[in-house]
């Protein structure tokens, strides 16, 4: 793959263009429908989106595949080649009920290693982005290497899936952290481990699209970013995820363990 | 009481002055002490921000007493005539690991009333605001009285203590909403309910200071502001509290009681 400052570009013309878009749908009136539950929502913005993205794609890069969540891209069973992965908007339900905390995100993984990570943070007007070798910026602002704190010492988000789904994990990463945060997008959550406001982000099941920009930015900045059992992420699969600092990274990987074994 | 307008315009001022002193303090070392447990702190930015405060109701208002977290106010054991409750920085935790979300609130009961209450998001510069039956603000503008939607349709915050206290209200309400989030700042989360963004918001174990302006806010809008069993709030003690638009006050008052019977 080649262009990165090109695409650089594009890509934030692109999210850019998008964001005007769904600022501007608060006015008026979402259509929204479910997906798999009550709370699995998607909207026409979504949709619409989406499609904006696909097609600025294909019009600069024919050939170029595109994972997107709301399915208007290709149906692609393997990471072979260049891979774009769009989340048009992520945090649907914040969208919806806050019109805040929700991300456009944006990723070009090739052969399976990530490339360029885009996590724009719409009503905070912060464009999180990284290009893979050449650090993370938050709008124009390189961000720092994570400071490598222990857990103690950290807040901790952790996805409302997995707080309801393993109910003493909240007490028991609760406990060992400085305490358990709930935003409600992975992007967001993502985002804010990046930039040093959380030490670790944990989920229970996110998709490739709710994955593939943060990993690539987070992996600019020192952090660690595995399944919750510390295996690598799968990429066309949903995980149960982790990513964090080192130091806290391993003793939440160990304090889970340890709890699955008890 | 008398005099609203003054006060008003009084303690705006003191607000953004306060505000301005805690932002210039993200460039300075904070001195952090522990208060009753190790996520539990203080750091010198609270203490003079309280100390501010009541340097200037002091010179204003001579004679009313004051109940401040810090404790430099004075010891208030009832809320006859006018009391001021503030809280200089709520969600320190916050204000030290995120440097966002975390809030000034000042209120002022009259005989146990409250007359006023400020709630400063300091990061987001939104001031919400109120007088007793004069409506409530963000900023300049006049916010709606909320939208007495059922809880399904709507956020709701939990606090970190209450989510690892009763390990199971999580899941409850949860099921119930369409999903819960977690700030780590009783004014943010209050004023997040005031606004809309959330339906509700329950807290284990909220002081006189976390409460007060956050309530006078809240019942302007059309909010209930309860213990979390339905009675009525203690502003000389802890409440387990619940403040929500009405029929979602209402069905978590009889989810829990029906959760606290079986």
């Amino acid at each position: 793959m080649d262009q990165f400052i090109e695409r650089d570009q594009l890509i934030k013309e692109w999210i850019y263009e998008a964001a005007k878009t769904i600022k501007t749908s608060f006015n008026a009136e979402l259509e929204i429908q479910q997906k798999s539950n009550r709370n699995d929502l998607v909207t026409n913005m979504d949709k619409a989106i989406e499609k904006l993205f696909i097609e600025k794609i294909q019009q600069f890069f024919p050939g170029e595949r595109i994972l997107g969540e709301e399915g208007f891209g290709d149906n692609v069973q393997n990471l072979d080649g260049v891979v774009w992965i769009i989340d048009p908007i992520d945090g649907t339900l914040n969208f919806i009920k806050q019109q805040s905390d929700f991300a456009i995100m944006i990723a070009i993984y090739e052969n399976g290693k990530g490339q360029m990570g885009y996590i724009y943070d719409v009503m905070q007007d912060k464009l999180y982005s990284a290009q893979k070798g050449n650090g993370a910026y938050c709008n124009q602002t390189l961000i720092p290497v994570v400071d490598d704190k222990p857990l103690k010492e950290g807040l901790v988000a952790i996805s409302s899936a997995l707080m309801s789904k393993e109910e003493g994990l909240a007490r028991i990463v609760g406990r060992a952290s400085s305490g358990v945060r709930l935003i409600g997008s992975a992007g967001i959550e993502t985002a804010h481990v990046v930039s040093g406001r959380l030490i670790g982000y944990l989920a229970a099941s996110l998709a490739p699209w709710d994955i593939a920009a943060g990993k690539v930015i987070a992996e600019e900045v020192g952090l660690i970013y595995t399944k919750l059992n510390g295996d690598s992420i799968d990429l066309l699969k949903k995980n149960a995820s982790l990513v964090a600092a080192p130091l806290a990274h391993e003793e939440i990987i160990s304090l889970l363990s340890a709890e699955n074994k008890a």
